[in-house]
């Protein structure tokens, strides 16, 4: 391995997390590209200065990553890595024997405060309670009273289990809430009824609220689509912390006018931006947020936090790898 | 004791729970009174019925109440008892060895979630996000994501700690905050520091959320005044599920206007309804819920069940009388 390393990076960072980075890593170098972005979700712009590199840190194109072949380590600053999960980029890292990361940690603890937070805000009305405030401000005690829920005894679907699901239930465990997890591999874990794909339809008719943590990918694009949503309890609450594009929006869209769902409450959409003309910003009970689920006030000094843990790993040589992605 | 007892009601309940009470009780009999009322925070009406009563259940008026020498128990059917908190009332329930009891642990669960979904709507920037589907939907992703917050790690204190308090502790756990409770008994408990009055000003100032649980008494009038706002930390965030009159209004605009307060969620204000003209509506970052937090959708039978506990308890004798609060 070549010393110093040099690291490149296109995340855009503000300046206590950039010297964090600087010099936790010392003496290796870094480089921050011309091109970097804000957002950790958008796609990075093509920089010469990739070719250089020994590490990537941040959103590196992936038509570039291909052809830095001395490139031995990506780190994205995304849970989500969709723009990489492509079969020539897969086979180009393992020919490298290059390892590809993912920040998945640093954004579970804030989505699942998001989902939480939803669930709290819907079953204590407080948007009803907002938007009579914003408007004539009647002092609708007993409509909101009546309308409000406690989460207690209540049962809970996540369509999806990893770091965020595992997190949600245990944020919810002082709630004493019935709380199931459907995803691939199944298994059993304390406080959770991880179930199969075979058993959804079933135990998705007994769900007060369904909440979605599934990214994007091949097989799960338009999972919650009519069928599956056909099968919800009537009136059931509908929570998305995932990917906009593993939801049918024409089917969520039949199911809330039909009271079918009762209410969702979407921080993923397709597409992003939602459009202000978009029929879900209307639709009964749906409320919306712009893809925050995952913020976090520190997320550049979390995010440079994580990298530099992985840095020493890398560092230390490839057998104890823990976070590698692909 | 007369047997069958009278239990008079004046708590309009729906249909389900009038039935659970009037079984619950046989062979003893239910009479409702003609003047029942919808709302538990509202004072009831006179009605002569009420002297053939052995038992009140509901709000009974204070004044009838004293002339009514049979009634040996009076249950309220909410957490507050102002207007029963008199001398001469307390002197005359002690002259006829009567007994006085709340429902507070019907309404503790519903405020301990009402005051976290404050919390967290605040950490994760949901009323903002609202107020921008409302109007123009422009998509503030980076912006909201840069407000958003995380619970952990931060410092909470309890203004009174009871019921409430405690079991705001137990949902904040999976969280890992710092959490005081200010009360004037001090005794340690299990993930809260309860401190004395005297070290106030000190834990205040270390507060990012500073919840009011007090109830209205003669000692907690405008507790949260001036100069207890004037030692919160910058930005603090202020919640207020106790009572209206225990906050000092004029002086929490003014927090509020200088930024000392960040941002207030109040369930409670005085007078209630707040008129639609009151300043508090319109105040930076005051979000206001009109007495809901104690709301749950199963209040009726929840105060019918809570009552019929309590009234085996009462033909069991009073020695083991458990729930009497004067």
């Amino acid at each position: 391995m070549p010393s110093p390393l040099t690291i490149w990076v296109n995340a855009k960072f503000a300046e206590p997390a950039e010297r964090l980075l600087v010099e936790g890593v010392r003496p290796h170098r870094v480089i921050f590209s011309a091109n970097a972005s804000v957002s950790v979700l958008t796609a990075g712009a093509p920089d010469p200065a990739l070719a250089e590199a020994d590490v990537a840190f941040g959103q590196p194109l992936v038509e570039q990553s291909l052809e830095c072949p001395r490139l031995r380590w990506i780190e994205v600053t995304s849970a989500g890595f969709t723009r990489y999960d492509r079969e020539d980029f897969r086979e180009e890292m393992r020919r490298r024997d290059a390892a590809f990361t993912n920040a998945s940690s640093v954004f579970a603890e804030p989505c699942a405060q998001h989902a939480l937070a939803m669930m709290l805000a819907q079953a204590r009305q407080l948007l009803p309670a907002y938007r009579d405030q914003l408007n004539e401000r009647p002092w609708e005690h007993l409509k909101r009273r009546a309308d409000s829920r406690l989460l207690n005894g209540q049962t809970v679907l996540l369509l999806g289990y990893g770091a965020i699901g595992r997190r949600v239930a245990e944020l919810l465990a002082p709630f004493r809430m019935k709380i199931y997890a459907v995803r691939r591999k199944t298994y059993s874990e304390p406080g959770v009824h991880v179930i199969a794909e075979e058993r959804l339809s079933s135990i998705i008719a007994e769900a007060d609220h369904v909440i979605n943590v599934l990214p994007d990918n091949p097989t799960t694009i338009n999972y919650v689509n009519a069928r599956r949503l056909g099968w919800c309890k009537r009136g059931a609450r509908f929570y998305n912390v995932g990917r906009g594009t593993t939801v049918d929006q024409n089917a969520l869209l039949e199911a809330l006018g039909s009271g079918r769902v009762g209410a969702a409450f979407l921080d993923v959409t397709d597409p992003e931006p939602l459009p202000p003309s978009h029929r879900l910003w209307d639709a009964p009970n749906c409320y919306i947020t712009p893809h925050t689920a995952g913020g976090r006030h520190d997320q550049d000094e979390a995010l440079v936090r994580h990298f530099l843990a992985n840095f020493q790993t890398f560092l230390a040589g490839e057998g104890n790898w823990i976070d590698r992605v692909m």
